[in-house]
């Protein structure tokens, strides 16, 4: 806002980006989205829809009309910088997926529709802030993840080449695979669900199934290891630094005073020798 | 305690405010607590209630006669104050829910009494300052912690529109699903008693299990992380001050004796420069 | 072993001393304690022991015999000092165990017999000083324990009002209901299993059983983080200290220079005093 | 590389030995890695090796003839010193199961060919990186694991004398012991599975199974500590000696300024001295 735009007629752009970042239109928005939270979650109680059905169907769809407009007007203004955002590419999906007709094989779209009260987490800073983190520090874990898919795929196609014969629900397919061996290393039902029947037709199953689990829950527990000394370590970067650059400069004054005594002592005795020399 | 209410005869508040803080009453206290402890513990046998059960009752309501005394005196005592700490007013509800009448719909309260045995956490000052603690602990959680319920909450209605109708059991409204899905994220039997099931009928629910296992767990870590963090971070700074305190102080006194040291050589410069001069 | 004992003939006490304490006796001893672990495993199975029973038995008592012979020689030579080690009292219970009557009520002793292998613990200085460090570990968890205790008690007293009557194999008593508990608070079967029969019967279970898996996940979480804090503190100190204590001595080193530099500089003025009072 | 090399003409094992290092001949093999990887999950699909089977067990055929040439390349290269390295010892095992007969009581190796796509570990250097660092850390709990392997042991062969006859399913002998107790220790189903069942016919068997959770779970807790504790001493090791070198650069340079100015001083009394003395 330079003072220029003060003297010339703002665009339609400048006008719409002031109005849509206007902390009290902002907060209005906040407002729909919790009253919103509620008549979602109200959607799920069929006594109180067979009652005030329509009525909650009608805020849906007015407050859906207002995120309409919302997006529209941050489109117009921002253009393709819209979607560089992160924050405004998930409210763009998570109100597109209410405009979708929700019937036939798409059926489940209505279900998603929910997704739209995460939108909170767009409009209070402090979530935002946490999501940011939470997003940030699966980074650190980015390359011992691939290790652990690697290790899965591996693991999935063995296992379905041993067991996907004999066992078609659990390892009948590399899907099925997958999904079992998830569930072996969250530890669910191993043995008892799955590891036993397997071991009653393959006895030695468990030097499958104990080095799986011993792998998986030790590369997990990496996972997790990384993320925690990553946290540590910025915290600690952080708080150090500050320290530690005040140790600096005081180190660096007591140089610069002790070139200054130097310097004087230096001057003292050419000082002391002139006369000498007079 | 100033030095006029020696002379001045002390009101009843005070007196009794002594008597209250004394530490041979607080003591008593502690060990009417201990001895109610274990005649709660010993309600539960039914062949002891059989031939001690009048005995024990008897107990339990002269201890109990003693607690709301207690609490009656430091009302009295602290007035509105006494509610200003929150262990006093744990003191007051854990005491007042003996007084409730606990018959018909409220017998459930007769099972409460037993909260009393808590108050032990309020007379030991090394466990009080523990729970002190945890509950201090549970700050720094709080922001993610609204995250986690935020997508708890969206996931609980998607749930129960996708698999409301088929699984009532489970999914059948908001508090059914909330709590399914609690236990699917402790991983109880979340996949041979819950996904497996659902997924004969869903095929795809897998879509919704296996990323609501990993977000919710991975937020779940990340709630931990945040403590040991804090709790690292904290050691850390109440150490680490004392040390860099030291360490200021000691640069501060080289400082200073390098700032008298130069002022001595100046002194001795202006001094060489006089009989120069004269 | 003062210069006098070499002239003075050694006590019965000096010679059994240095014949136990010698390396080449430790070794034997560890040898034979590795053989008995075998043994003793090899005894778990029918076949071989049909085979080569007599001989095992042979072995394990000849073994035994030494390892009483040895704990008599170090209580004679220790005597009452023998009982202030634990190791020492450890070794002492699981050879005890070994000539205590094992038939009737008493069989399971013989099962307790192979404690006997745990004294490699014992013997091998490494695994002597991880199994300290555990043990030292639980210090600093002892106090939160304590607070866990105290809601173990108070949550099995609690559910044994409430639900003992309906399900006396789950929460019949006292100790079920603490065996309940445990088992739900390590997750296993908690819903499925236990608290969803409980809500078939009181809907409201899960206001108890939510809270308390909460509240002593969280409490057992920080039992984990205390000791985890511990040993990074530790390590830390450790490391710390030894730099912190050089860079002090540094900054010692720099005030003592500048003291001495202070002093010649004052020597300096009043040498050059002198001559101008003279 | 030596200048000399240019001049006279290269051995083969020197030529093979460019060849094999160049950066487009390693990416050829990493392609052909993945391009295998993918076709070992294909073969689990029986629909599409109905069609497709033979051209992709030509395609296998072709890569794993590629990979033998390339091991056997290296090893004329590198000769002995190939054993020396774990990489390609692993590289040797996993080409070398694919060319075992896979027919009757090996049938097991046609899984196994499927680790040949963990050779990706091989040629991507950020994932041998993070395998080797995952591998390192194993050693810091090797300790640790001997002593838990010992424990393990203990409680295996006091379970099968205990149970064995009971349940010969779970505790039979020393094996079944091992795995049950493997199962209980990952708190699968340890107490509505094994536990209950075993306390219906050995009313005390609590006595071992809520200990040996204790202490297995804490054991392992500490192995997991253990690697923590050694990844944060790691990280905080190489930045706090940098800094730390930097400190101690700072104060010698202090140090050294001040012993000058000494000197400087003491040049200067003498300097004075003498006009006094002549």
């Amino acid at each position: 806002m330079s003072s220029e735009s003060v003297l010339v007629a703002p665009t339609l752009g400048q006008r719409l980006k002031c109005f849509i970042e206007a902390p009290l239109v902002q907060r209005i928005l906040l407002a729909l989205i919790l009253i919103n939270s509620v008549s979602l979650g109200l959607e799920t109680m069929p006594g109180l829809m067979a009652v005030a059905g329509p009525v909650i169907q009608v805020l849906d769809k007015a407050i859906l009309t207002v995120f309409v407009l919302e997006i529209a007007i941050r489109l117009y203004v921002y253009r393709l910088n819209f979607f560089k955002d992160a924050w405004s590419v998930f409210d763009f999906i998570v109100v597109t997926i209410a405009l979708l007709p929700a019937s036939g094989p798409f059926a489940v779209l209505r279900a998603l529709r929910v997704l739209r009260v995460l939108r909170v987490l767009t409009f209070v800073p402090s979530m935002k802030k946490i999501v940011g983190a939470l997003v940030q520090s699966l980074n650190g874990m980015l390359s011992i993840a691939m290790v652990l898919s690697l290790v899965y795929y591996v693991a999935a196609v063995m296992v379905t080449k041993l067991f996907g014969e004999a066992f078609p629900e659990w390892f009948g397919g590399l899907g099925a695979s997958l999904y079992t061996l998830f569930q072996v290393m969250t530890l669910e039902s191993w043995s008892m669900g799955i590891a036993r029947p397997v071991m009653e037709q393959f006895p030695y199953a468990w030097l499958f199934f104990v080095p799986f689990i011993l792998i998986a829950t030790f590369t997990m527990l990496n996972l997790f290891i990384a993320v925690i000394v990553n946290a540590v370590q910025s915290m600690h970067d952080e708080e150090h630094k500050a320290e530690h650059d005040a140790d600096v400069a005081t180190q660096q004054q007591l140089l610069l005073q002790m070139q200054l005594l130097q310097q004087e002592l230096t001057e003292l005795r050419t000082e002391l020798k002139k006369p000498n020399s007079e």
